[in-house]
């Protein structure tokens, strides 16, 4: 992603509207924001949490350039007093939240922002837009590889994935949640994310046969060289990739595998597989891809494939492409506040979630409290900026990517499960009750 | 979006492998590529197409930066000829297009790359990532258009949308569809679109009470103060506005507009119409939102709502968050081409669509042959770029926006429907299956 981002302009009209009241009337007080799930969709036992080092970033670049303020007041909305604030507008606030790959559950808080009110606020938007995404991918990146733990997975999904940040962020979401790389060469780039990909039906059709098509591609890629074979047949294009093989190991050139991308792909790959062996290429590879989500992976378990290529589905998290998440208002001026709109109440004050783990290290439940509280567990929450400065350079991805391991080995079966299982406890304490109904008898 | 884009490493990686070979091989002949949409999902009776400017901007700027290329060299994936020729790699093909606005169906081409191969091979992905999500958007827009024909719809999406470019390029295909405007600031900065927005439940929260979070609002925006009624409970929300309106009315200060955000949006709408009116606030105009789309506003059609934000569910095309899209070999070295995989099987050749109109200037037909063949009717595609030269300025966002109207207008009845029609007919002419045929008995 480009250090510069899309700017602070990438936000709702209402956080600079809002703004103005708030700096008219000196609300300027502390002011708690927490982000979370509201509710798992249904086909989600868990959630992993991706998506901190990108708003960490958000936040310590947050400032509007001298021509974004003269475009602000071009518009004629807002009055002399606001701009000027805005002028020299940063993030000097506090940030708590979860590690990226902690898995989390309905209504943790993932990310809390402690900041005077104007700054917790205008920032509202883009920590919803960055952290939603990368949360919805990663758990379903996360749900692929639990429903195929021992093979490689890819990311596909750029083209499909909705735009440029979507392509790049899902990749690494999904490689943190535990795939073995991506197609997409920035995303490659900037994470330094194993790279794969070789070619597509495009580069057969332009070749005179299959044949040549192999051939001109081995010799130009005699160490990395997956043949697409479905181009006209499956069967056929392998049939017609044999020969070249074998003339090409002569030569030292190895093929290293070949990848299905249409019709029955079980079917297709015992196929193929029987092909291959019998032809002494039993060194071969087979990689699939075409539609696969978990549920496929799932169906495909038993088929000799080594490795799938897994995008669409996955990049626009199909069946669910969103959360119910929300980041709320919890306490203002040292006061807890709670919104009470129909279906959408929350949990009022800054809040910590315990983890309590069985004797082997698994999840037992975990218990949303106040923070100044003290409960058996693991505390989820870290934190990670103070006024406006990051307490430590983020980790490397691949620390991230090693604690989501850790944590999907840390899940209790049935979650582990495709399938919806009996919900995990969240347990809400005693304290936060009490909190909940001090604040609602003192508002309204 | 910002000018100068993700840049060209925003690619598969097998788009620079294949590349390797064809520069290898000298296969640098003229290629031609249509990006096109197999099928239509079963909830869409059309499609919009939407996305064209962008994809021009990004083959008219595609370049490989020194730094991009010393990376590329560093990664010892790819040889010296290769680096060497993409050191000044630029687009110098031809582009047709169905300008932004028009109705498409399955199998039609959107857009033609005509090129050498090297050229409309390495463009194929942010091709693809471009108009895939603006197409998906535009017609999920149209579709709440067409529920809500004399209603103010405004996207509210950007939170949920996946990513920054998302949310931005939502904005612009959600206006462009019809809708009248965005609450994303930067989006309306960039293509001059209307913008909305005023508070959120933050912002009640944080004042002691409703009514003093009300009257600071409008104290602060005299003119333009939707406020917002549901923190605690609807009704209770708008019997503490009723009061302040009525002695800021005799300050001359307006209040605009409630909005709804929870519970049953029709109900509530009666109820605050009501309260409203029996308070002689009858000017006070009712805006909604909350988990809407196309069937929720059609739901609502009778409630006497007068504007709605419209998130989520558009700017990640809930039920159908990604198409069945292409962009294939047609034709190389003057020679048709076709994938023939399961499932899969393209049209080969320069295509051009017919569109056959009635007397009253509706839809009845298409016609899909090549480009050289001539039918009755409207041609769709049409030159935009020629030597990787723009023919044209784009045309203004207004003018794609009156073209989506005059092309919804167009819809028989049936399309225009949310529930299933039967499929817009799509002909293939005489001429294009032979040419299929043609293509099938010279490869293999």
């Amino acid at each position: 992603m480009r250090d510069d981002g899309p700017g602070i302009l990438l936000t709702d009209l209402y956080q600079l509207t809002m703004l103005q009241t708030y700096y008219d009337r000196g609300m300027e007080d502390t002011a708690v924001f927490e982000f979370f799930v509201r509710k798992l969709p249904g086909e989600r036992n868990f959630l992993m949490a991706v998506g901190l080092e990108q708003v960490l970033a958000f936040l310590e670049r947050a400032r509007f350039s001298a021509d974004e303020i003269d475009w602000l007041a071009s518009t004629g909305r807002f009055d002399a007093r606001l701009i000027a604030r805005l002028r020299d507008w940063r993030f000097t606030g506090d940030v708590d939240a979860v590690p990226e790959g902690t898995i989390v559950f309905s209504d943790e808080p993932i990310l809390r922002v402690t900041a005077p009110l104007p700054e917790a606020q205008l920032v509202e938007t883009r920590i919803i837009n960055l952290l939603q995404y990368q949360i919805l991918v990663a758990s379903k990146a996360a749900r692929c590889v639990l429903a195929a733990p021992d093979r490689l997975l890819v990311d596909f999904g750029l083209r499909r994935a909705h735009g440029s940040e979507a392509g790049l962020l899902s990749a690494r979401a999904a490689y943190l949640a535990g795939f073995g790389g991506t197609s997409n060469v920035l995303a490659g780039r900037t994470w330094d994310i194993p790279l794969f990909g070789t070619m597509a039906h495009s580069f057969i059709l332009a070749h005179d046969s299959e044949r040549e098509a192999f051939e001109h591609f081995a010799r130009s890629h005699p160490r990395a060289n997956t043949m697409l074979v479905d181009t006209y047949d499956t069967e056929t294009g392998v049939a017609a990739l044999v020969p070249v093989a074998r003339r090409l190991a002569h030569e030292g050139i190895r093929i290293q595998a070949v990848r299905l991308d249409s019709g029955d792909l079980g079917e297709h790959a015992r196929c193929v597989r029987r092909l291959l062996d019998d032809s002494g290429l039993a060194d071969v590879q087979i990689f699939a891809s075409g539609n696969l989500d978990e549920y496929a992976l799932r169906d495909l378990r038993s088929a000799p494939i080594d490795g799938y290529g897994v995008g669409t589905r996955m990049n626009t998290s199909a069946d669910r492409p969103y959360l119910d998440c929300a980041y709320k208002l919890q306490e203002y001026a040292g006061r807890g506040r709670r919104k009470r709109s129909e279906g959408k109440e929350t949990w009022p004050g800054r809040k910590q979630v315990f983890r309590q783990l069985d004797a082997g290290g698994r999840l037992v439940r975990d218990v949303l409290t106040l923070e100044d509280d003290t409960q058996e567990g693991e505390r989820l929450l870290q934190a990670v900026m103070r006024a406006g400065r990051l307490l430590d350079e983020p980790p490397p991805l691949t620390a991230a990517r090693q604690r989501a391991s850790r944590e999907l080995a840390r899940l209790p079966g049935a979650l582990r499960s495709l399938d919806p299982a009996p919900p995990y406890e969240v347990q809400i304490s005693v304290a936060l009750r009490e909190a909940a109904k001090r604040v609602d008898e003192n508002s309204g």
